[in-house]
């Protein structure tokens, strides 16, 4: 009955790295949080403490702002590639890499109606995400690319129901058929290994179809809306062949006026915190196969 | 030697109210957060526990949601002052209120071109704030309004310097004349009292001066900055008494990547967390006397 | 190429229950947060908008709150198994519940060097975890439990060393025979199917097994200690099949006073924030076969 | 009327300093987060970006780091005012000088039951604050010291009611007679100038006497409790001159159960986040003149 080494990856997490292009007198500007780990041949790190294999994650660290000069941040899907491919083809023992990246919107600062050279507010409306698994040589290589966001918040003040749902002994809840719905998005849409993308196109096409579907479609419920999100993007984009969502419904609840004398007519909503409902859901193409390599996450193991 | 009560006071803090117009096809959001807190006669409260003079946190709260339907949240500065002066004049023990709101913005989803009629996504890019101060009645009556914002992150990627600063035996700082400077600026300016105002395009002004002379001011140090924005915005606006701004130096280091050949120049930068500047300056028109009450925070007193 | 609905799941997360246990004057006190998440043929939601086969999330919030005083919360995975084993076996459609909960600890207040009897302080030291898992009926019911912690905060100010690792290009690290380790530990140890356990003795045993490896074993990196940590404990309780590791590398960086003159033999750090190093282990008993749904986390599908 | 500079003031937040001592095998840690803010005549530096009276705050970082070794960190009120003093009386321009430390506590990991010599855990049950303020040379010299903690949750299940409260016509709360009160308590407490302390004892008293009092003190109301908690640290301690409160009323909310014929007789409570009630309070003794100095925070200006 042996005890031994289970799966196990290593890495930096979180190099918060800005890049500045100055070439010429208009800047340009990519902030991102970075986070790289490592698979392969570490099992003596663990069980001896030999580190002959172990590529520090301070050396991680240098090479992941070393290739911010080298290969550039933008597209942040290159850079992470880039990135994956020299620890797994240059560092013997990596078998595999994964590269995590958050990306930081910035707008230009306006000044007399005219969009500054070199300043920049940052916009806070949503994250962008990038996950790159880069795994195996030669012929059983593979790579995977997702591309994401997140925290991504949207409210629609009508044109959402929520009826016709299974009744047990604890059910309490009103049926409506008009409601706040409100969320904050997470999505991750996974590319046909091999495609050659226009990675900054892609994603704000994707980031629109997602906010639009979710405005215009008539909801019965969020997991509706979820799925009819997920089909339009795969719809208008052949290179998505998963998309994953998942999308806290965060409760507006109709204030009780009427104690007052106050009509309410979904005018007047508490937003509360705690608890919220949480739906999860994916749209396929069912002619591939499922990734599982793909969404193994660096905060997944545990 | 006698130990007695103190200041005190007490409220209800974070009621997240949101409120939806909806008078027409095309809703309207306003989206709040917003704190009572009452002074006054509460002695028996702390000394025996006689409840007597106390209107409940809860009762607090019920008229907040109140408020926000028979005032409206648009804009945030009359609903706070209504709501002062409600609890000032209305409730009898109670001689000064303190209303503090956050208000959070949100933009319409662009649907094929269009902003769609009653979907938005929160934009995070700053969050708006209001504090109002009510105390006493008849001629003593005081009313403050402080206008402000928080959150609103700015980076400029060149056009900052700074050097010839003092030197101690712990200075090892080497001077720069060409640095990033990034902050999350807090601002608050008060005006002067019994103004009408247009609360909202006030605000949008200074919000935009605040960032354009961020941007044009060529910089010798982060406290020139604030003063030029805190001055750009009294002159242009002679209802504004007094700005206080803090700005925390959000430092991007320049990474040495010299180490491995690789020529750096002001190109890649680690944005660090932690320890930060943080410069802290008001301007003010010497002609108005200072306004302590006005600053006196709900959250202050510890 | 078809278009199709993939995995899907939708509960409601972070019910937060107190329950006071006040059958004498000697109260007891379980604070939790719970999520529930149910898995099955809920199809028909998303792709149509029928809603016939979903309990609302709020009717799994009130069932949530009734176990915790029809069942009681304590220990919490006896709490978890019976909410999941009502979900999978009263709910006709649901055909898999994952239940997760953090609990908070709590300890009396000290008066007059005696606990008291109905007054406690929030300790803070770590959160307990608990996450089940029950799928199917009949002879397919499988139910997995997983216990854990996370938020431990351990350092050790010797007896940790870190050289002989690997180096390439972008290696610049010097080796170390004497330095600070630092983590927050999160740890999640699965038990064997059908172990009946005293669950709150198991836990406090693990959890102090881990601190106290973590504190006597000399460590040659990160990684040997998960190790030898994740070992001790598989070795001290026959009924914990795998353990899983995740370890942030808190850096503290010795400060460089000597420009100063000064001397710092290891007696003054910068405790910084990111990035930092993320190890991740797990040790199994590699007689029982690996379980991947007991390890699908609520929140790991996107 | 003229625009000018008012009130302002800079420093270096957040300097995160962990000190071991380590004479002996068994080790010391302190744990803090120190903020230096100077106060004086840097107005050319906001006017003319002249900085040769401004002291880097890199300056101000490398002189608390060097401080931690050679003045050391505990106890952290004589290491503030040692800095404190030095900003004030060796740097010119320097008036005044504000150190604002957060200590965070750690408890050694028991092995074998005995508690070892280099490892801990962080315990994270409050944080322990110093704020020292140091202002003026000779005899208008002002040194203030205030003790204080923060984030200490405290919950009574029993021994708390709230009712005969003021009512009007948005008061719809029943009163009560039994209720959950807790709260995560901010408390400062200022010395009377000149006294010399045993600091790490006066704290391990006066956080233990909060407790008792919350324990043991039937409440009417949270502003009685305070009340009584105040004044019991005033007549324990004859050097306390003045303490304050912030607490949160974190609400606990009894679940209606009684829907699905369930009694609830106080055993099962919502944990609420937002919103909450917030009661300040402060005990003084009446000989002492009021010291708002000492109370003006870094934070505090904007």
């Amino acid at each position: 009955m042996a005890i031994t080494l289970g799966p196990h990856q290593y890495g930096k997490a979180e190099n918060r790295i800005v890049r500045i292009v100055r070439d010429t007198a208009r800047h340009e500007i990519t902030d991102v949080n970075v986070s790289t780990c490592l698979r392969g041949g570490f099992d003596d790190a663990h069980l001896t403490g030999d580190q002959a294999t172990v590529l520090p994650t301070d050396t991680q660290k240098q090479t992941a702002y070393a290739y911010a000069k080298t290969v550039g941040l933008n597209p942040i899907e290159d850079y992470a590639l880039a990135l994956a491919r020299h620890f797994v083809d240059d560092v013997e023992p990596v078998t595999g890499a994964r590269i995590e990246i958050e990306e930081f919107a910035w707008e230009r600062v306006i000044v007399d109606g005219t969009s500054h050279d070199h300043t920049w507010a940052r916009t806070g409306r949503e994250v962008r995400t990038a996950a790159v698994t880069v795994d195996g040589a030669g012929e059983d290589r593979i790579e995977h690319v997702i591309q994401g966001l997140k925290d991504l918040t949207l409210l629609k003040s009508t044109g959402s129901e929520f009826h016709g749902f299974l009744q047990d002994e604890y059910t309490v809840l009103a049926p409506t058929d008009d409601r706040i719905m409100a969320t904050s998005l997470v999505a991750s849409w996974r590319l046909a290994p091999g495609t050659g993308e226009d990675w900054n196109a892609l994603y704000a096409s994707v980031a629109g179809i997602l906010a639009a579907v979710f405005a215009t479609h008539h909801s019965l419920a969020l997991q509706q809306t979820l799925f009819e999100m997920g089909r339009a993007v795969l719809e208008a984009h052949e290179s998505v062949v998963e998309i994953r969502l998942s999308a806290p419904n965060k409760h507006h609840f109709d204030y009780d006026l009427g104690r007052f004398g106050i009509e309410n007519r979904g005018e007047v909503f508490h937003a509360d915190d705690r608890p919220y409902g949480l739906i999860q859901a994916s749209v396929v193409r069912d002619e591939f196969p499922p990734a599982p390599l793909a969404w193994e996450k660096y905060s997944g193991l545990v």
